[in-house]
């Protein structure tokens, strides 16, 4: 037998998955003589290959090492110049997952990095939902695992990612690099002029929230502004996301924004319940739309 | 050598990936004699096992047969039933993605079913948009393709889905087995009787949309009535996403439905891109919050 077949037969052995005792190996590729050799082949079963965490294995933050923690900053970086690639969702949702991906691995490594672009312009341009506050949603479910039944976790923190939103003044986020995707804006975004140009929201729409920023500056709702603006947004949305993940995998509690106090008069008779009042089911501040109710109501 | 050990040996080859001529492995499975039989092992490689369609591959419409067609039906009783067991979202998501798992396979069936579970109530409870539509939303951006960058797919069709929304009669649909989570409900959802509490909902927010047909119905909006119309909403809903699917797997032109006159006539002057009025970006009915800018306005 010549030393290629041996090889050939030791590639083969080693490519079955196979153990085989040094002695009994040695004669079996020797060659046989007039008899045939005692061999006691041993199977020992092929160690089947770990794909590692799946999509399918839902939650993920059974795949997150329990000291884990994102990088704020780089996040937020990211959702900034990735909003100039597909918009706030995009911005959002791909620098989440793209964070983890290259920090945790799989499952984030196999799911799709575009994947929100559909929710730009609060969906599909639509004006609902703010598409950052969509993408951001969108991580915190994929991590979050509700420890129990009467222990919710994930919808307390995206409740708190909308509350906050509506309460927070946008934007506030100062880029590492100005990306050149905004060239062209006419306010000034340097942090010394910032508290001149903010405005808080009232309303996690993309309609209200764009809406009012442009009111309050006088510029338009499709522009250089416009982006200049939401991808700071972006950013700040994303960043608050990932504080809350961050605050979930270490166990410290969910430190709640209070519903503001017009609304907590609402819904003290427009409850869920009632039958009486028109019933209401909304985390929402009231007011904001319903302009008409804020004074001589009812 | 024993019958076993050969047993033991061929299984070692198979599991090798290795194809060994016919008179040879019989030669070397037949034990040696003096000499050393002719032997040539070929080395075949393995066919390398294709995993098929896997979830990075997005969207998926690529791994669609083009002749397939959802079940709009199955689809909408899948979706009234879900719903009680996760919510509005969950019942819209899980009933597409469960529908395409079992008729198309791969990669819908390498995603979490649960996924959806995050959005009911308007995402989180908090009132946004209406979690049947985001559940269906969710799906047609898996689904569809943008055939180029200048012929748009996926948002005319999601934009379609909110308008559609916004200008329907719910709930429409008839179970085909009543839910027993809905027993306890006070209103008559019967075929004969459906037209009389139906409400269109002016708005694709959940809570406009679920606290306007308590409103007229005069039931509470966390109650076993809120239970059975937001089922027949998610059936709905969802079925509404399949057609517009259906109808993008087939080719056939999306038939937009057009804006309100009265939201005409706003953007009007409201445009994004004005400086001179509040600019809006949105293509939700504008007075049905606005209700103070029905009239007398400007």
């Amino acid at each position: 037998m010549e030393k290629t077949e041996q090889l050939s037969r030791r590639n083969m052995l080693m490519k079955a998955g196979l153990a085989i005792g040094g002695a009994v190996s040695a004669g079996v590729l020797a060659g046989c003589t007039d008899k045939v050799v005692e061999e006691k082949i041993v199977e020992v079963p092929a160690e089947p290959v770990d794909p590692g965490p799946q999509p399918s294995q839902f939650p993920y933050a059974q795949h997150i090492a329990a000291s884990y923690q994102l990088d704020v900053a780089a996040v937020k970086e990211a959702a900034y110049q990735n909003f100039f690639a597909g918009g706030c969702c995009h911005g959002a949702y791909s620098a989440l997952l793209g964070h983890l991906a290259s920090t945790v691995g799989q499952p984030f490594t196999l799911l799709p990095m575009d994947f929100g672009k559909f929710g730009g312009g609060g969906v599909a341009g639509y004006g609902s939902i703010c598409g950052s506050a969509l993408g951001a949603t969108l991580l915190i479910n994929m991590v979050v695992a509700d420890p129990a039944p009467d222990q919710p976790k994930r919808n307390p923190m995206i409740t708190e990612l909308l509350r906050w939103y509506e309460n927070f003044a946008f934007p506030a986020y100062l880029p590492v690099a100005v990306n050149a995707g905004e060239a062209g804006a006419t306010l000034d975004y340097s942090a010394a002029n910032l508290v001149n140009i903010q405005k808080v929201p009232g309303s996690h729409l993309c309609h209200a929230s764009l809406s009012s920023f442009c009111a309050k500056n006088g510029v338009a709702a499709n522009g250089k502004d416009k982006a200049a603006r939401c991808a700071r947004v972006t950013a700040d949305v994303a960043g608050k996301a990932a504080e809350l993940i961050n605050d979930y995998l270490a166990n410290r509690p969910l430190v709640a924004t209070g519903r503001d106090t017009a609304s907590t008069a609402c819904v003290q008779c427009h409850t869920a319940a009632t039958t009486s009042a028109p019933a209401v089911a909304s985390g929402m501040a009231c007011v904001t739309c319903h302009t008409d109710k804020a004074t001589n109501h009812p």
